[in-house]
């Protein structure tokens, strides 16, 4: 006997329930986009190496999937990869196919990733991405509808998330008005833990990194900062009051905020001067979102990169894009038990098999039905009733139309509601109407 | 500057109007299996090589596309490749997922699969299957609903097919009674081919591969079948009188037209006794779909197999299952013009960009629009109209919402048809009812 099957580490398999839940994700969130106008497309699993190498540091590189080169000319083929994230290969198509491409060009992306990563809980080696990003246009309406789509998912979704900003450019000017220009990184990443460790151990941190008490002194008010968004820049203007860079990244947050007022945004939205995710590429919003009743990271993040194409030749093409976390939405949804009801059954009735002749009297019902838009089964085999009522109820059909001699000979259906026990007879040519209304 | 970048032979990318062509596709075989109770599943894009070695002959073996490892762990790890079709993933799944399982399954996958295939027209190294099986239920119920789906797939669609239908028990018993049953796949190859090269060239090609004249003199009648359904059953009883195996296949046949009849089919469904696809598994049943409109191969297929998971130590599970060719049929909706008008449009109107006032009045209106559920969009830059009119244009948008000075003081919406060049001024309240029956 062969041994039992399995899948590489890392990998899943989703089953009927699983996908119902994650389809849902999907077709919320591909209808939010769609609303916006923002087009679907799709890029190769693989791309070539060139394209993909060098673009994620060194760390990325070591954790890209290649694929071996196979055939008589694998030697003269070029090195393949599987694509790591979805934003690479979309700056490659925006260059690849740019004279066929209207700006500003606004895509959606659904599709899987692959990362050699070492596989732990809540760590995948495979996992979808769902971004949405716009390229060739500056203005902040666009991080504004990035805003607009996080409030219109999660609205629907029935989540309840916190909306943080900040702005690459208010990091960079604090770095600078501290005397640190060059130390940005360490600073943020620094800041970024106030919320874990605490004011003491930032401090100590910076002071690790070779901070001074003087530079410390310039930041140390951004720790504390609290209020609301007006008297937060308020006072960040006068720290940055001499960082041309800085004031100009608060300008950016404050239209950013006075345009979420005006477009009348319903989720909470927060500036957050801590936020620091993806400094190495982002050049000025940065967005990140919490599920506020549900312990877990951030289920959804990106920002403004000022030159997205110019590694593949095509420079000063700015873009700002979000990524929604499709694994961690499942989880969310899943601990709040929001997903909709029913959403796993496979039919809304299924129709017993107790012979031929019945199985001929319920095959033109079960089509009408169906061309009615109510899904439903023909159970396929004459076996005994009791196995056919257990395949309903582990597959969650929640009704059976029950035929038997009687019901052919009086042209009607036994429509038994499985959850109640309840049943009743109900004339063929009404039974469409009846499960239209239950 | 950069190489202009390019992407992996035999791969592809998907712009907008291709995506909305394929997500049409997807959407209408994705809404069909769910009306019939089949449930969604997906597997790793890879899987253990062991899973897929020797699972497709010497020649499907050498096109896996393997995946290196890499890490510290490399040479430990078991090897890995992409999957090269959904129905040996789905086979793996069942035998893993047994016990969660309630039989028969039902469910439908729709997912990409890789081949190293020597790249050419209409073949590709990546691309999307479509399958849709049950198993672990023998009943011919289970064929019927196969075809009940390719008929409401494609009416659906608009695309005029002809469902052929053989039964590989058939194909041994003609085998068996011409004296040859070791010759059946040479008997077979050589009946597929009478359309192309003619009798005389099929009978030449039978002597070729060893049968005598004899066995042709048996085999020939089959060749030359024509008539109706019944006709061709009456005439193969006598054929394959001494054939157990054949007229079993023949009462199979018979069995799925009656059910065909009672269903009420409404594309041509046709007995081809010359179908010998996938001959190498399938068992029972087999199925071809050819558009009659448009030359192209067979566009969906499929058939009976009747051990599928015996590979991975579960005997005796019958299945059936087809599957459909996404990137043929996308061809014959493109060659045929069938497919839905504005599905590619990114949205129903554009609202230009006159400056911060204009976009403050916009704002809360495209609000309304979206929850009102009709797609619209906001231009992000104040640049000049034409080119915004021009973006529009390109974008296949067909309405302009014009805001300017004028409308904001008046409270209305300047909406333009941009295919008649026809413009109106609407009151802001009464654009969505005005949208909405556009």
């Amino acid at each position: 006997m062969a041994q039992k099957p399995s899948i590489p580490k890392g990998t899943r398999d989703f089953g009927p329930a699983e996908m119902a839940g994650r389809n849902y994700i999907f077709q919320v969130v591909r209808s939010v986009f769609q609303k916006y106008g923002y087009q679907c497309i799709e890029t190769p699993s693989m791309e070539n190496l060139g394209t993909l190498l060098g673009k994620y540091g060194e760390e990325g590189d070591k954790l890209l999937f290649r694929i071996q080169n196979s055939g008589e000319k694998a030697a003269l083929a070029p090195e393949k990869g599987l694509r790591y994230d979805l934003t690479v290969p979309f700056a490659r198509f925006v260059v690849q196919h740019q004279n066929e491409i209207s700006f500003p060009f606004k895509r959606y992306q659904i599709q899987p990733v692959w990362r050699a990563d070492r596989p732990q809980k809540g760590r995948y080696r495979e996992f979808y991405q769902c971004d949405v990003d716009v390229i060739g246009s500056k203005s902040l309406l666009n991080e504004l509808e990035l805003v607009q789509i996080v409030d219109d998912v999660f609205g629907q979704m029935g989540v309840r998330v916190c909306i943080k900003i900040n702005n690459r450019k208010i990091l960079s000017g604090l770095a600078e008005v501290s005397g640190q220009p060059d130390k940005l990184v360490d600073i943020t990443v620094a800041i970024d833990k106030i919320d874990k460790i605490g004011i003491d151990a930032v401090k100590e941190e910076l002071r690790e990194k070779g901070l001074d008490e003087a530079a410390i002194a310039v930041i140390e008010p951004v720790l504390t900062l609290s209020g609301t968004t007006q008297e937060k820049l308020t006072r960040m203007r006068t720290l940055l009051a001499n960082s041309e860079t800085g004031l100009k990244g608060l300008e950016e947050v404050e239209t950013l905020f006075g345009l979420i007022a005006e477009a009348g945004i319903r989720q909470p939205v927060e500036l957050d001067l801590s936020l620091a995710r993806g400094l190495n590429y982002y050049t000025g919003a940065i967005f990140e979102v919490k599920a506020l009743d549900f312990a877990i990271g951030s289920i959804c993040g990106g920002g403004r990169y000022d030159d997205l194409t110019g590694i593949f030749g095509l420079p000063n093409m700015s873009g700002v894009g979000i990524s929604f976390g499709a694994d961690r939405i499942f989880d969310v949804l899943s601990g709040l038990d929001l997903f909709p009801k029913d959403g796993a059954a496979s039919a809304r009735v299924l129709f017993t098999n107790m012979g031929e002749r019945e199985i001929a009297y319920s095959l033109p019902i079960a089509a009408s039905l169906r061309a009615g838009g109510v899904a439903c089964e023909v159970y396929p085999d004459n076996t005994k009733l009791k196995k056919q009522f257990e395949y309903a109820d582990r597959k969650g059909i929640p009704y059976l139309a029950i035929v038997g001699d009687q019901e052919v000979s009086e042209g009607t259906v036994t429509l038994k509601n499985l959850a109640s026990g309840e049943q009743r007879s109900v004339p063929k040519a009404e039974l469409l109407s009846c499960l239209q209304q239950a």
